[in-house]
């Protein structure tokens, strides 16, 4: 019997809900998978949220970052999903960035920061070019705070250069991002139930 | 004598007014220059407005883009400063990217992209590392939407890595900074002037 | 009459003539635009000749970059084309900047950067995603040692996330190619003109 | 007792043997580093090999890439380090990446990609700004290919903006980088002892 794990999903769309959202449908499928790993989890759209400018990790006010940062901090692993605008991550995936610039102080009880152990994994969608940019300025940010991240942890979907298409108007998922879905899941629940079994150590 | 131009500096600080700020220093210096140059203009802080998440030219509501967008299409000149936070630029200069995305629909009467003949120079400060890659997707972003940039375009400083130091409390500014500030100005009023006399031709 | 101009391509592909190459197909199609607008020039394939590594103007030996910098430095417009690998442009590519590294220390008579006045385009091919990413290091790169990036002075072509068709293995030039190799070159031309007449100004 | 590792690292400094390299330094302390943590391993200075340009895994003629591709799948851990020339990582660090692109066709005898359950480490050096663009595009690249990048895995050490000195010629190792040095290669060995000890699953 393996060990349960839970996840988070950030999508950082900048369509506040109810609008139909590329970047909700690619993180859906990326719980999903991850569900057939043992691992439950559910979807957060930070633009619903009024994330305030900053890098503290409650900036007062109306600020609701506390909220992710909850849920980040309970989860095993992290599906980051980010639209593509202008060949970058959207402003609301920079604003979840910075956010999480504030555990670079933070220190569990063994003096190590608090998101070592915890497993991250990135999804993007585009009309097109744009993600593997993405995917490495995904990767630093999110292993410089602490994340771990997983063989071919990164899930992209973009059309040939200057088309329109959205991902979620494809008549079906294409198969080369299905297979990429299922290897970086699988990868990122079995990666993240490694070191929960066994932390990094302390220094 | 002269062709006088104008321009406008957009700092990205994720600071509100009135807290002092790096990126308006860096701006401030840049418009300064321009003035030695017969360039008059001024400056505007993003985060002190409601920007909305969106790719529209107006998103409606509390949308306060819309002033921001007339200042930049009255302006020969674009100063565009951001602040670095994990090597990247500020979620408040990926938001104004974004809304500068909408100009890829809009023509002049010609038939040319509205923002055609002019210029625009980056700004990056940071405690530590990441102007090259910011200065890279500004001018990318900048240059996709219609921007010209002129040579040697972009002032940056930050300190050695992992760095705590900020740009405005050095005790001055250090003499390739300000020769770089000279540069990029000279430059971008040249340019600005040039495109100014004689526009890009329609397709 | 307008002034004559010159243009040098250089195509940074992996592979050795005479195998036929996508980056070299998108460089002589930038080259035969150019023509359109008064601009001749011509085309070097860089992987070709022994381009040693380091960052001086002259490595020694048997290094031929000296006969790629003389024609750089005889032509008003730079043609920069390289393919995608893993997202990124090619190491012959990378090869070319770093050795225009070594113009950031030569001065005209005026004292000003050798690169200074010329222009410079950028031509990416890839079976997939990665040219928003390329064309911002590009210009970022060649902006600093003094080239002038025109309105929309990048070219693009790609294939859908995870594909492997070739540019030059298109039925046709896709019409937003066309369309952009159209205003990439008509802009440079332009600026280069511009900029020839009317030089940047010493410091 | 720990299970033995072993390592190698790549250091892509654009000078050859026998001249010092701030990257051969940086390896070289991430290598002994290691050892502290059970691994033993080696340094290769990539310039000093002729790897021909390419995406196989031998060029034939007289390519010397086969000697680095066989130490690599040798080895638990990678350690890559690379300097920084215009912001960007070295030519020759791109043509290992290049090289390394042929292992996404390799499978081991489980159908799995054969650098999957082996680690990577990123170690930047440079005179000034680079790094964090640099870990980004090394991270996603060696990610790719199977690698996976243990928490706060990359290294990095530039001086303030502009300046130019070498991380060779520093009078001591700057605590931060020690740090960092510290708390790579421990959680690097922690991981790859995790991963060779219960590989990633096949599909």
């Amino acid at each position: 019997m393996k060990t349960p794990l839970t996840a988070v999903a950030v999508s950082c769309t900048l369509k506040p809900s109810p609008t139909s959202s590329s970047s909700d449908l690619l993180a859906t499928q990326l719980l999903d998978a991850l569900a057939d790993h043992g691992v439950t989890g559910d979807l957060v759209r930070a633009v619903d949220l009024s994330l305030r400018p900053g890098v503290e990790k409650d900036m007062g006010g109306d600020d609701e970052w506390p909220q992710i940062r909850r849920r980040v901090l309970d989860a095993d692993i992290l599906v980051f999903v980010t639209p593509t605008w202008m060949g970058q991550h959207s402003s609301v995936a920079q604003r979840v960035l910075e956010r999480l610039d504030a555990e670079l102080g933070e220190t569990d009880a063994r003096g190590r920061p608090t998101l070592f152990d915890k497993v991250a994994i990135a999804g993007i969608v585009g009309n097109e070019d744009g993600a593997h940019h993405i995917a490495a300025i995904l990767f630093q940010s999110l292993n410089d705070v602490g994340f771990t991240i997983p063989a071919q942890g990164s899930v992209y979907w973009n059309g040939e250069a200057m088309h329109t298409t959205d991902y979620k108007d494809l008549d079906e998922t294409p198969e080369k991002v299905e297979s990429a879905i299922g290897t970086a899941t699988r990868n990122a629940a079995h990666l993240a139930r490694l070191l929960k079994g066994q932390e990094y150590p302390a220094g």
